[in-house]
């Protein structure tokens, strides 16, 4: 797990860290747009590399004047759609008397991040003009010319019935799985669901057994409802977590409070090992070196639907906490809050998403993994993605240039210096690569994985969890053996 | 079939006719951008607005000067990979010593398209780079951060075993079905050919059946090869229509010579009725009403692969040929060439392939139809695809910016002018719909079409085929009897 910077060194219009006038160095991040990607050699020369830090970034020395902003959000302005609190009782009586659409558990996490501006400049659930362009481009034009990235169609399905009873009405009501009225839609449009065409050019495949697909798009209604959006107050979970659920607004106020010259991604559904954190330390002192005085990582678990066998939010929330409590990672430099997205698993397309919605909430650098938002394939032994494709995607993606990209490589444990390390190949026969489901075995089993995998209060947490799952199948096994 | 023109004619920044001088009226065309896709209501607003053609444009007079092109091609310059004269004994020679690569026929069609620039500014068979941004943004990033349309992969495979012969040579000689060497890749890379993410990527649906596929994809390896490309002659298929392609520089001179000042193709892989002259007669009617002095029809029928239940090539040819005698196309203002690209059925991907196409031949205009490159799915009662999905798709799509795109409705058959017009939905009643099918079933049984149809010439082109067809499957089934 090698931090590729290394490779892009001598990279000629690698950006600078921000100079001392604020607009100065926004400028010049933004400049570092990718270069010749067209005819480049395949690996070596990926347009990706203008957008590395390269070793000439050192020179200028960062100010130390607060920002309010280190990288401004897709379409200039920040989407914020939650109605003020003065006026809610006033709209919500307005919107009882509307038609209907029921939200699922996914929709209701889409309402959130629509309301709240992950999306920015999205204003609303996708009309069709908006699909056709994510689901074709993996990007929206906007009324300057300029373009956004949006690679996944963010879209709401209704059924026959719903749109029968929907008629000509210009504007919905939106109830959550709850039974309470939690946003408008207005001035909609319904048009065709065609679930083929978007499960195929989402995912690169229609195979069955797709998470996402089989959750929330076969059992969804034919047609997909757009339109502007309303969200009559905020999103709350009550699940012991929501104080974790900044809002873009909330994590660049909190950037700025802590005077950060940079903010680094980590987007993540899985525990923190401490290969993980080696990285994340790493770009830290990455970014020290080259000028940058505070730069501050957004830890950023992926809070959303994940599928059955991934490790639930509370669970990995709780490990988070310990290894900031074990002082594996700085909590002075480091920001923990949960990105409101649910998970498609869709590879190249959805690691754009996944980098897009860090922009509106402030950040500047986000670290890209091996594989990012990968699964195997449902039916077939082998990966869904090339796993060098989320990274090769991301660093062309239109609508990304202003985002700086650090893609890594696979780390693990070290079995000479027993701690995880940035995998060296003249060794490799040194090196043991420990998966999610070997780490899942290790717990399941009560053992312990190798010294310096993980911290200590972070395993823990993982133990306690496979236990309790194995205390709770014994007992649905002994009530089945029972009846 | 009625030109949707109409609906725009209050666009604000509508392109105007060439203004006397060249630079400024091209300017002024490339400067009709789209405007306001982002947060448009849905057709009515969509955003090809600024692309069409509006009403004062008739203010300035186009320049009677000769022009060298109306339209730039993609990259600023048009490919030529074609090997000069004098040079190609020697390039044969030392090709005859690369490894080498077998081509299909539908694989020298590409060869064909892209040595002569259709593609522009693709040099060769994509590398992955190419590929990646092919298949998910359905454009190519230049150098200078523009982009141009590139929506289908163009892509060459190759097998395990060729794979391994070529080993690490960086260059291979390409070998037609006839088996001789016809060009040489350069500099190649090669990758894996996911056929699954290419075809779900492309047609939206991995349904079986689709015909490319079938075709070209299924049986092809599991690699793919890139590199540069060196045509050592130019491709000629002697078929008796090689006269009728015209390349790109071929067509450019030839719209220079006939002193156009607007070019507008027109598609097609089926033979012309006399819906289809309605429609491009008036357009040019429109284009003249505004001003435009001498509006060149390009009538493009597409050369390369089509499925086995499509009129054959020489069949339509002849077909256009009848058109043009029967005095329904003007030769004056026609330039009848075929596009040697094979054929995708990919709807709304495939669209833009055509229309991007037409930019490097010189077309500043280009006619788009309802479901242009559809076809019925494969395994369901559907179309594949929106039958509007592909003009909205393509008024959408990144890089064609600097076309104009002129959007038709369907024609039909108006019982009481006895005549194809442009269907008036007040007296719906009137009209029939003559299908392909419908069509093929006419003449496959010998019976006529309504009179004014098809002009009679063209009509007897396709009646002589079918009878030869159906005397054709006669013997065939005799010969099976007879065994």
């Amino acid at each position: 797990m090698s931090l590729t910077i290394r490779l892009h060194l001598a990279a000629a219009a690698a950006p600078r860290p921000a100079s001392r006038r604020r607009e100065t160095g926004r400028a010049k991040l933004r400049n570092a747009r990718p270069g010749a990607i067209y005819h480049a050699d395949p690996l070596s020369h990926l347009a990706r590399r203008p957008k590395m830090l390269g070793r000439d970034a050192v020179r200028t020395s960062p100010s130390s004047v607060i920002r309010s902003s280190l990288i401004d959000p897709d379409g200039g302005v920040l989407v914020d759609l939650v109605v003020p609190e003065k006026d809610r009782a006033l709209r919500a009586k307005e919107a009882a008397a509307l038609p209907r659409v029921g939200l699922t558990r996914i929709d209701l996490e889409w309402v959130h991040v629509i309301g709240e501006g992950w999306a920015s400049p999205l204003k609303g659930f996708m009309r069709e003009e908006q699909y056709l362009q994510s689901l074709h481009f993996n990007c929206l034009r906007m009324p300057d010319g300029s373009v956004v990235n949006m690679s996944l169609p963010i879209v709401l399905a209704v059924d026959d019935g719903t749109k029968d009873a929907i008629g000509s009405s210009r504007d919905v009501g939106m109830v959550g799985p709850g039974g309470d009225l939690v946003a408008v839609l207005r001035s909609i449009e319904i048009y065709k669901h065609n679930k083929e065409e978007r499960i195929a050019r989402t995912w690169g495949t229609t195979a069955p057994g797709l998470p996402y697909v089989d959750e929330a798009i076969t059992p969804a209604g034919n047609w997909l409802i757009g339109g502007d959006l309303e969200v009559l107050e905020p999103i709350k979970y009550n699940d012991g977590l929501d104080h974790y659920r900044l809002s873009p607004k909330q994590l660049r106020k909190e950037f700025d409070r802590r005077q950060a010259d940079a903010v680094f991604a980590f987007q993540l559904r899985n525990p923190v090992h401490n290969g993980h954190a080696l990285l994340m330390n790493d770009t830290r002192r990455r970014l020290l070196e080259m000028g940058f005085k505070n730069p501050i990582l957004l830890l950023h678990p992926l809070g959303g639907y994940t599928k059955a066998d991934d490790v639930p939010l509370n669970v990995r929330m709780e490990q988070h906490s310990k290894v900031l409590e074990d002082g594996v990672l700085d909590p002075k430099t480091t920001v923990v809050s949960i990105f409101p997205s649910p998970m498609h698993y869709a590879g190249p397309t959805e690691v754009q998403w996944h980098a897009k919605a860090r922009i509106n909430a402030g950040a500047n650098f986000y670290i890209v993994g091996r594989d990012p938002a990968g699964m195997g394939h449902p039916t077939e032994k082998r990966d869904l993605y090339d796993p060098d494709h989320g990274k090769k995607v991301l660093s062309m993606a239109p609508g990304l240039e202003k985002l700086n990209i650090l893609p890594f490589k696979v780390a693990a444990y070290d079995t000479v210096e027993k701690k995880m390390a940035f995998f060296d190949p003249s060794r490799a026969k040194d090196f043991l690569f420990i998966s999610g489901t070997k780490m899942r075995t290790y717990a399941r089993n009560g053992d312990n994985p190798p010294d310096g995998f993980m911290c200590p209060g972070g395993w823990e947490v993982l133990v306690k969890y496979y236990e309790s799952l194995q205390a709770e199948e014994t007992k649905q096994q002994a009530a089945v053996l029972s009846t």
